[in-house]
């Protein structure tokens, strides 16, 4: 078995442009093959505020697939510790050994994520994107802009965060990196109603985006609600939408803002729904016109999971003088 | 990051007398405590004949706990491998960081189980128990039999298995080993008919044991099923013990043979069902005379898998220079 650590996957995976492809590639197999993706395992520890996730998906055809174990404690800034911790297994589809181990503490969730968000925006946002909204101020809220950028080229960030101390280093940390404007928000009205791209990337467990503020040639990609008890849009804010869009419809209907567009009655349970793999394959259109509002709700899957993991063992194994290999039993030597 | 390989952690953890009341204090825990122990996680590589499943159970009180990974690909003998693999990782229950990876190849799990089986003799076998009979000659068969030689002192063991072959190396390894006379039967019948103790170690997926050949003061574990498709005793055996119990009713109702039984109606699905914590915490009597005939019925739970963990954790982290230890970034170094 390999073991790499997160600064070696950190060397050989970035969000760049050659990641969109492969979380494209994810999603269009998870619509056309009969992926084997069971539903999230949950544990949640209560006294620390904490979860911890278990994600996976088999791909037919692919050699490995991805088990993902991933927490958040929520009170560990007392303690000085980031709250995200968690690493992934690669195991054998063919023997079921587990052949590595990727200590990445979250990284690849983050870069996977990111890059969803960049293919929902590609097929589902206008071509001509000036303005970016931005809800939450966190790690996420970072990448989500660098992986936009990868797909609009646009030159304006409006960000809400309810600490402006986030705010103002998240506009520290981006603006010279992306080369764009940022401008503090003390509302989430402003921002929804003057960007052309909204992004929520929050923990909330109360709407924050009202359907009041939508407008045509809007699109928004709502990716911080991935359980039961977490919401970012107004529950009609999917049905005023003219398109929306699920990574998966099974995940987004217990976990994500269509959870509750189902729940208040907004959305019939038994309505189709269009699927992020329908647009990477081509089967279904995103955006028709300038003039749509379109809404992507993001969950994260466990397919994006087995997509990056894969690429990053390639790439990870390809180099020599990193990682580590343990045998079944006992001999342990640098690879 | 703590790593251990299996043959550091079989130097550590033995099936002896002391592992009885740690897997038995897991099934006190989890009938006391509010442990969080979320259904079975699976996924099914059919082109390979393989499952990987992912167990689970964090219980309150205690600084980590486990989760495992285990996988069966049955087509692994062509390849000339063992179709078991996996490991366990700990999970911090304070912050949520992986703090080690136990790589044991399902070495703890093959002790857990047999504690387990061990656990539901001690409680409900007679006391004097001359012979044993196993259905099943694989590595489990194996690790019952020494289980149950720590808890009653049998004499005779009659064993049937669908390969001769097999049954003959089980003979051969086991006789000197537990000094006892074993015997090889061509049938199970006269193993059912002729033991004190039954215990049913295969994956089989049809009913193996009938409950025509039920008699008075037998004891069956039933501890082959685990899984849908699974069943090793014809599903009136159950209701026509005077005791039936089950590790988690939760879980032998979807994946044990207590399924079977509820499907074709010998037991109802609201009735209640013991659970072996109820005889480990002494708030439920195990066997009352030596003319009940009980069964068991046992799917294997994560609690016992985060039991077993903690104490090889506690055991490995005593001993100077074994494991590996990895920092979060890079640092690699021998403990």
């Amino acid at each position: 078995m390999h073991i790499f650590t997160e600064s070696e996957i950190k060397q050989m995976i970035r969000l760049d442009k050659q990641m969109i492809p492969v979380i494209e590639d994810a999603f269009t197999q998870l619509k056309e093959k009969d992926v084997v993706m069971p539903p999230i395992m949950r544990v949640d520890v209560k006294e620390s505020n904490g979860e911890v996730d278990v994600k996976t998906a088999y791909i037919p055809g692919k050699d490995m697939f991805a088990l993902k174990v991933s927490s958040g404690f929520f009170n560990n800034y007392k303690l000085g510790l980031p709250s995200a911790n968690g690493l992934m297994m690669l195991i054998s589809s063919i023997t079921g050994e587990p052949k590595a181990l990727l200590l990445d503490n979250g990284y690849l969730t983050e870069v996977r994520t990111a890059a969803a968000g960049a293919i929902a925006a590609k097929h589902m946002a206008k071509e001509d994107v000036h303005t970016v909204g931005v809800i939450g101020t966190g790690a996420q809220a970072r990448y989500q802009l660098k992986a936009l950028k990868l797909v609009r080229d646009f030159q304006k960030v409006l960000v809400y965060g309810r600490s402006k101390e986030n705010a103002g280093k998240l506009k520290e940390d981006m603006e010279a990196l992306l080369n764009v404007d940022i401008q503090i928000e003390a509302e989430v009205e402003p921002v929804v109603r003057n960007s052309d791209i909204v992004v929520t990337t929050t923990p909330a467990t109360k709407p924050l985006v009202k359907a009041d503020w939508l407008h045509p040639g809007l699109h928004i990609t709502a990716m911080g609600s991935d359980a039961e008890e977490k919401q970012e849009l107004e529950a009609d804010v999917l049905s005023k939408a003219d398109r929306f869009v699920c990574d998966t419809k099974a995940q987004c209907a217990r976990l994500g803002e269509l959870h509750h567009s189902i729940e208040q009655g907004y959305i019939d349970k038994a309505a189709p729904v269009t699927e992020l793999g329908e647009l990477t394959s081509g089967t279904s259109k995103g955006r028709l016109n300038d003039q749509e509002i379109t809404v992507c709700d993001l969950t994260g899957t466990g397919v994006q999971d087995t997509a990056i993991a894969l690429l990053a063992y390639e790439r990870l194994t390809e180099k020599d003088g990193i990682g580590l290999a343990i045998d079944n039993k006992k001999i342990i030597h640098f690879t």
